[in-house]
């Protein structure tokens, strides 16, 4: 079973961990490790690490683990023959897919599909997926633009080169603090650290500001809703302006909630307006549920409490859904085959994973879970945020996909650090903000433990 | 064990297999599935399709199979207490690494690591491997470029969006024929098939030739050594065109043997001159193993057989290792943390399964088993040439990774189509070859096997 509450022996990363660190160093930079982990030993929402200390841990290896560590059910899967044949035979799913693979896809997929979006296709992790919703996003596109006319001969040998008609001169609409992935497509989409990019080629492509909201929203709603307005006005701006300069704006790729940039969050207002200049313009509108989707926001995915007037025509999704991939609509489906292709394009053990979770998420009534932790947390927040006015603010979230900011990024790392020393695995979020990213059984004496602690450190700051 | 030989019940794809492609249809395109398999069915070399048809499997999940399916050893791993915890306690490896990370790396990696690159970075698939090899590859350039000058805040936050000195144009240079991945970075060097890229925005970077031998070699020395230089000098006439166009070649990204282009070689000499001007220009050279790596060319590494001055910079892998990555020198060393990242970077199962392997490899001797096999395959491939000269030409490979062509591409797709009919999956190369792919347990009985089913379908050709 689950620890009653964390175990202090040492300081993160311990002596174990500061060694194992450094023979990791000769292999490759290690610099990122906080500590190693065992995660034989680890339990619900408990790490363990190899120093002997246990971590309440509501970051959840950077959002991914739906079900916290060593769920018995997911633990009976990989017991099975059938999970270890498609481990050691992975198979390359396009061409040689298992044998209840469509069963699988209804079970693991089907079932959570955002209203609207039947189509699915699986990747293997939130960068292909992105990569790829860009590229059928591309595709779509142009295919309306040149109306099914065929490319020549010449055009087709042109675009081999990266050149001609055929390579068009396209681009993805993204927003400051957005983040979708590090590959030369995501990289291009994302920009919330200098780390990322610098010295890395990209691609002309409009990047618009995203709403910086004041909180508490209920006291700020003029300077809001102007926010709304101010980005608004650039989005259709920068569709003008590249439509000018001759690289049109095929797709508006947007966070439900900006999950690595500093936890932005944007009014459903904003996202139905963005939605209405998107279709206005005649491009597409990809939202990237991959740090957001599985119900920690407490709806399966967040975008479902945007209140958009039509279904978003791709979503994108990863980490928690344990496959990558993507949702679409009969409008993005691509006719021809190998348009979307690689190798693997995911992996059946991960369906597999994912169909159990499924059912685990129904089965125990964890959106509820979501919602009472949500309340615990939020309303704790709100009561630190009171007692240390000068330390903790902008309290922040939908379901326990929360956060909170700290003055500065040294007072902000100071908190991590401090608490997880304490007991408690947290993650940053953009420059000064810490964010939970609990799994879906993180229940409400968690969040009082969590909250505990953080008020102790706090004390102590 | 393994079945004696092929059982032929249906065409391929069967009923089965047909209705379950009509009901995938409905949730995605489904047009490049080939058959339906049964994978705990399927033994060693054979893989069983879910109409109880039994191939002999020389493509191997597009060359991604190292020890054929369901290798017993390989089972057992999937078995043990930690590859299931793996499973699905799945870690963020750069941050909270599992206990023995190091000691995997060590096993699974550092034994086969190509000589003089000791440094190692886990991904997850071919892809992400080339995008982020890319961009090391950049960040290297353009720190030597600036001389550890530091970017100004200015500049930081420019590239944040794109823009100025930080986010610099930079190119990499690739070939004609190469393939190198379906993201962005890696489609920009990828020249296989127009439906790969149509459609697709790109980057303008440098395309080379890639020699186009004929064959029996040694009829044709002249003419080879010609293509050399040709394609050498172009080399350096695009390293000249792209420095004065203001972009750069921070890098040439190289298949030892272009894997879906057709299965080019280039002569030693050639990938030997090619590395001289890479380093006379300050450049990298990156050679692209996804394919080739892990043995079936009769090395660990096909490079291994290039007689190269040194060390190539960079080597990407996937497929037969199971995990992407790659290996790099000293040189290629990033000192600073974050700059290479993502959530999972790779997937320790996939190392565990990778360290069984390596051993399987080792104490059966696996590479003797290729060299035999290959043997069989030159012979036997040279013989059918002779006997259907009108047919089959231009055999080729290294060790079991091995091409023929037929004279156009209709005639190709008609004979992989027909030899699958008898019992034998194979794959297609660029417009007009055949590609085998074998695991490295394809004995020398298997190879005469397929040479024999071979000879039957070319005689009712
Ligand atoms: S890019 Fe997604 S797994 Fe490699």
């Amino acid at each position: 079973g689950e620890p009653s509450g964390p175990v202090v022996r040492t300081k993160v990363p311990g002596p174990q961990s500061i060694a194992m660190q450094k023979e990791l160093s000769q292999l490759q930079n290690s610099k990122a490790v906080q500590f190693f982990a065992d995660y034989e030993k680890s339990v619900g929402n408990y790490i363990a690490d190899v120093d002997g200390n246990v971590m309440l841990d509501t970051y959840m290896q950077i959002s991914s683990i739906p079900l916290g560590y060593n769920h018995p059910d997911l633990m009976k899967v990989t017991q099975g023959r059938e999970y270890q044949a498609l481990s050691i035979n992975r198979p390359a799913l396009g061409n040689m897919p298992p044998r209840d693979f469509v069963e699988r896809l209804h079970n693991a997929l089907s079932v959570v599909a955002p209203k609207g979006l039947k189509h699915v296709q699986t990747m293997a992790c939130g960068s292909c997926s992105n990569e790829n919703a860009y590229k059928v996003i591309f595709i779509w596109y142009n295919s309306k633009i040149r109306k099914g006319k065929a490319f020549t001969e010449e055009e087709l040998q042109q675009c081999l080169v990266n050149k001609g008609p055929a390579c068009p001169d396209l681009s993805m609409m993204s927003f400051k603090g957005g983040f979708h992935g590090r590959t030369f497509g995501c990289l291009a989409t994302t920009h919330t650290k200098a780390v990322h990019k610098r010295d890395v080629p990209s691609m002309d492509w409009p990047v618009a500001s995203f709403p910086q909201y004041k909180y508490p929203l209920e006291q700020n709603v003029d300077h809001n809703a102007k926010e709304d307005v101010r980005c608004l006005q650039e989005v259709q701006s920068l569709f003008d302006a590249y439509q000018k300069k001759g690289r049109p704006v095929a797709g508006v790729v947007v966070e439900p909630i900006q999950a690595e940039g500093g936890d932005n969050h944007g009014s459903p207002r904003f996202f139905q307006e963005l939605q209405r200049i998107v279709k206005k313009n005649g491009a597409a509108l990809l939202i990237d549920e991959v740090q957001t989707g599985m119900g920690a926001t407490g709806t399966i995915w967040a975008h479902e409490q945007l209140g958009l007037d039509s279904p978003p025509d791709i979503v994108t999704f990863s980490k928690k859904m344990m496959t990558g991939g993507y949702f679409y609509t009969d409008e993005m489906h691509l006719d021809e085959p190998y348009r979307i292709f690689n190798t693997w394009l995911g992996d059946p053990t991960k369906i597999m994973l994912l169909e159990e979770t499924v059912k685990v998420i129904k089965r125990d009534n964890l959106l509820e879970v979501v919602k009472d932790s949500a309340d615990a947390l939020e309303e704790g927040l709100l009561d630190i945020q009171n007692s240390f006015p000068k330390l903790i603010s902008n309290s922040r979230g939908r379901g326990t996909f929360r956060a909170f900011d700290l003055p500065t990024t040294e007072s902000r790392d100071k908190f991590i650090n401090e608490i997880r020393n304490a007991g408690v695995q947290m993650g940053g979020s953009g420059t000064h903000s810490v964010r939970l990213r609990p799994a879906l059984i993180f229940q409400r004496h968690h969040a009082e433990q969590f909250l505990d602690i953080a008020t102790s450190v706090l004390k102590k700051f």
